[in-house]
């Protein structure tokens, strides 16, 4: 899907697949609106429930208890229904198409999809053949994560407002991460002055799939005078992969320790999608510390998931 | 259960067990409900919350995301709460009777009870046991599958107003399907003036079962001159049992193709309750064809229901 | 954890981990509160919505839907919005730590979570370390589970308001019973007038594990002159460990018959907190018969689950 395929005739968004192109206004958009929505919320009320009568499915393909809690709380709060559609055992195990189901569950008025499969490109799959619903990507294989990727921003300019004058390290498995490549677009969008990919070899990205990037495989030196760490899990099933002999290995030299952490710039933040592995990625001391905004991470997925259904719903 | 079951003292429904014998003047008011709720609810707006502080649990035996889906979304526009129970996990599981779970969560003040079971019989036995809530049948064995019939009705009768000038063919795998009894119930209570029923030999019903229509192995006759074309779905399971060689051969046999479906009248309905097997079943052109109400029969799914629920549980 | 763990810097229950040394004044307000959300409620009508805007998740580690749906409707009737959050496809899952599972949820704005675990003493390190969210215990090992202790309490109290005259029974498997434990607080705090404590002799408690309690191995003579028996529920793997040959063995040594409750006072309340094995722990015609109050267990424990949590978020 390019990214004009989720933009209508109108100019306005339809659905989320992909941060890449979306452009910095459009993204800076979405971060005033969560930061808008974080703030009408803030005391725990309720706020306005702009979702209220909408009906919106979780369709994950792949188990995510975290990134579904998030929509569904983001979801609620505005007042939407939320169903999670059990997909072991759906229509789809019984030999359905995924494009039956979605017209199926499209026939009931669900107003949007949230969607999260192992394969790249089912959510524009999806989005290709929705009739009137909205489709969100809530992760497809390493392609994407936009919610992610809008909210690790978020988290970042809550601290920094310039972004042309920072240093962004993201280190671990590259490769397989549509993390770092959300990051990576929302990044650039919002002009990042640089942005460094650190990993063992194996899990570097292909040649040319960053051209924007700096690609390091030292992360002492890769680390160095940045302003935003970010670490991404390490899959277990990768540490083989990665031709590393074990945890502890890999935690020497790719883990985000606070003797690292002192070589980028000072008050650098220190960022984790999670779940985290303590001990393989990131230290327990750096995790907890006071340079730490893995938990405004955490809460700041709720704000940006609510300004991306309202601005997908609400018009 | 015999029908008298499912009407309390004063004549009200109080249970939705099967059509059998619930007459054309309660099935054609559950119908006018069904469609008076769909206008109520068109613009995706809050309707009348006639189910508001009511407690509706779903107790599904045999897995069903679709129907489950659409009974929760009907009662949720009500303005019920609705909890799925999971069975794979329940009391039942650790030797509790049936009897002894439903008393249980009645005591925690349930209203209505959506039971989908594997066996025939058993939404009737809860029924007969059911102290002060409502059971309604989701589908049991080759049983009945009541709100199937009604909304499949009420798509035809979107249509046709007068059902006295209707033939109506059914094929597939008549036997084990509680939809085509259902079907059947709900059409001969309308007063169609034909029914027909198609299928391989050894998929046909039990001679005597069926005795208000007319039974055919040859589709090609069975489709002639016809209004309506209701297609079942085939389990895979069944395909051997069919003494029928592979699935294309079934599909050239009983498959609905848009050539096959030129005999019926002109306009013909083409009908699936879904899941479908595309090629098996049905043609993709046809199911995707002007003649298809497919999505027509799901959208209905919801206010017949809601009109189930409102007469069961608002009085 | 001990007791003050639950209790805050005012004096206001913080968490409910344990019915253990709360003593009588809070165990009555609790009671009394659970009453009065009873009455408010009574006639199925939406009584006052306490927690609206509060968000609860269930997160059970060990399944029991009985207990689990009994704290969802209780915190839905007061207007909280509950998130059951799935242990088996989780973080958790994933080599998290369950305290980063906690902080996560924590940052998503959780209010509280309702916590069941195999293991004795999880709730506790979940308060120990949760920030702002209230933990309560829905059951952990053989340890406690208070909200059985409390709505035990409540249904002897609506039958006996003088617990000083009452002498009481627990029969079963006492040594695995966290149901046991909890009862003999509650019932020790109100000042039940004698406790007496029945099973097999494996089955029976460590020495000096419940020093306020009559031990017994036979029932004959454990029931006589009690006002009040509670049977335990026998998990079958028991069986064997309990050197008992079989169930009829069992239920003919330990089982409530009819002529065995004639043995206790007149009028004798039998209970058990299900879900029950008929035949085995008790006769079919004692669990349905005048004397059991086990259906009104199961509805008290929804206005008894809304006083806690009111108690603990309404403030």
């Amino acid at each position: 899907m390019t990214t004009d395929q989720q933009i209508d005739a109108n100019g306005q968004l339809r659905h989320l697949i992909t941060l890449e192109g979306l452009g910095r206004d459009r993204i800076s958009a979405l971060l005033d609106r969560a930061a808008n929505l974080r703030e009408a919320f803030a005391k725990g009320a309720n706020g306005p429930q702009l979702l209220a009568g909408r009906t919106i499915i979780n369709l994950f393909f792949e188990t995510s208890t975290r990134t579904r809690t998030s929509f569904e709380l983001a979801a609620r709060r505005l007042g939407a229904s939320v169903l999670n559609f059990d997909i072991a055992s759906s229509s789809t195990s019984k030999g359905e198409s995924l494009e039956d189901t979605l017209a199926t569950l499209e026939a009931m008025q669900a107003d949007a999809f949230i969607v999260r499969h192992k394969e790249n490109g089912t959510p524009a799959r999806l989005a290709a053949c929705a009739r009137r619903a909205a489709i969100l990507n809530a992760g497809d294989g390493n392609h994407a994560h936009p919610t992610q990727g809008l909210l690790d921003a978020l988290t970042i300019r809550d601290h920094h407002t310039d972004f042309s004058k920072l240093k962004v390290v993201i280190c671990g498995d590259i490769r397989h991460s549509r993390v770092a490549r959300s990051d990576v677009h929302a990044l650039e969008a919002l002009g990042a002055s640089e942005i460094r990919l650190c990993g063992p070899l194996v899990l570097m990205p292909a040649a040319g799939d960053f051209p924007q990037c700096r690609l390091f495989n030292n992360f002492d030196a890769a680390i160095a005078d940045c302003d935003v760490v970010i670490m991404l899990r390490l899959q277990r099933e990768r540490m083989l992969e990665a031709l590393i002999g074990d945890e502890a290995e890999y935690f020497s030299r790719f883990g985000l320790t606070a003797q690292r952490l002192s070589r980028a710039r000072p008050g650098a933040l220190a960022m984790h999608p999670g779940p985290m592995n303590r001990g393989i990625e990131i230290a327990a001391d750096v995790a907890d510390g006071p340079q730490s905004v893995i938990l405004d991470q955490v809460a700041n997925g709720i704000p940006v998931r609510m300004a991306v259904l309202a601005s997908l719903l609400s018009s």
